[in-house]
């Protein structure tokens, strides 16, 4: 027997705005009190359920610190797509990023959070996050290549455009992180004149 | 009556190794647990003391928390002064700088912690580490200034060179969070690439 559309829609949907509601909650509980210090009790007030409900949608603390760091990596992607363009156009979009990254404190405060935490091999998001960083710089990577690949910048070799990479996530990580300490820091504008005079001594 | 040399430099001498013990201990103990989920009687133990001993040596977990600012803020200045040079050389001598920064995993720990919790208005070491950008900002703004006196670099005002500033300690800070993650990331090598193409597009 097969349940109709209409018996499964209901439940099933509420179970996915529970889910988002719970992971809303934690972003913004583990990026102010970091993961350990954000207790599931302080997750589950915030979204207005129990403690029982958050573990019943989850399973554990860390299946959902595993939430919101897909989540987090979810809505890095989406942005990025938005964002837009390949090779050096996309380079050159990096600031917009940023931009919008501004308007995603809560975002940002987990994400820098969780980085710091992570480095500890024994924290459980540590391979998650470590996969990220490769995917995200294997990701800058190809698109340095592509602008290679355009006549756009010199040719390099698939190491260097991974130490580039790496160069260029940093410049990203490390503003956002003095902007989130201190506001008044200009991290769009301080990327686009970096990186503008970055290409113009590639080119 | 004054005491004699002998009778007041024995205590003063151990008073300052057992301050200089317990900093370590808790520049470990807050760059792996956090300054929230360090506790004092964490940091006596591995201090080989008693909680009570190291609160009569620095009058509250907060005032220990600035003795640890202090100490990454003096040991960073030395490394600084050690690595030498002005203007232009300055900027390509930071690349060792991450080479003996790489040395010192525990100070980029507390460091790199430190950075993200402080950005919390709340947090007792907040001001301090604001504060302390700040003037890092303005380090590096001053030798880019100098390297533009010296004809190495074209003329920039000085809110652009604010700028260039933050982006170049923004990519140490995120270049080191990589490593600290990931510690096949080729810091050294990745910032020293980055900033020679940055510079020949700034000449």
């Amino acid at each position: 027997m097969t349940s109709t559309p209409a018996a499964t829609r209901g439940p099933y949907r509420t179970g996915i705005r529970a889910r988002a509601r719970v992971v809303e909650a934690a972003t913004e509980a583990f990026g102010r009190l970091g993961y350990r210090g954000a207790t599931v009790q302080v997750v589950a007030e915030a979204a207005g359920m129990s403690p029982a409900g958050v573990l019943r949608l989850f399973g554990s603390k860390e299946l959902l610190l595993n939430a919101v760091v897909d989540r987090w990596d979810a809505e890095s992607t989406r942005l990025v797509e938005q964002v837009g363009g390949r090779g050096l156009a996309y380079v050159r979009a990096l600031p917009v990023l940023l931009e919008e990254h501004a308007a995603r404190r809560p975002l940002l405060e987990v994400q820098a959070r969780l980085l710091v935490e992570a480095a500890d091999p024994e924290h459980p998001a540590h391979d998650q996050v470590v996969q990220r960083f490769r995917d995200v710089r294997a990701g800058f990577a190809a698109e340095l290549l592509h602008a290679v690949a355009d006549g756009d910048l010199p040719p390099m070799t698939p190491a260097d455009a991974e130490r580039e990479a790496a160069a260029v996530v940093a410049l990203m990580d490390g503003l956002q992180q003095q902007w989130l300490l201190d506001p008044e820091v200009d991290m769009a504008g301080a990327l686009r004149r970096h990186l503008e005079r970055w290409i113009a001594g590639a080119s």
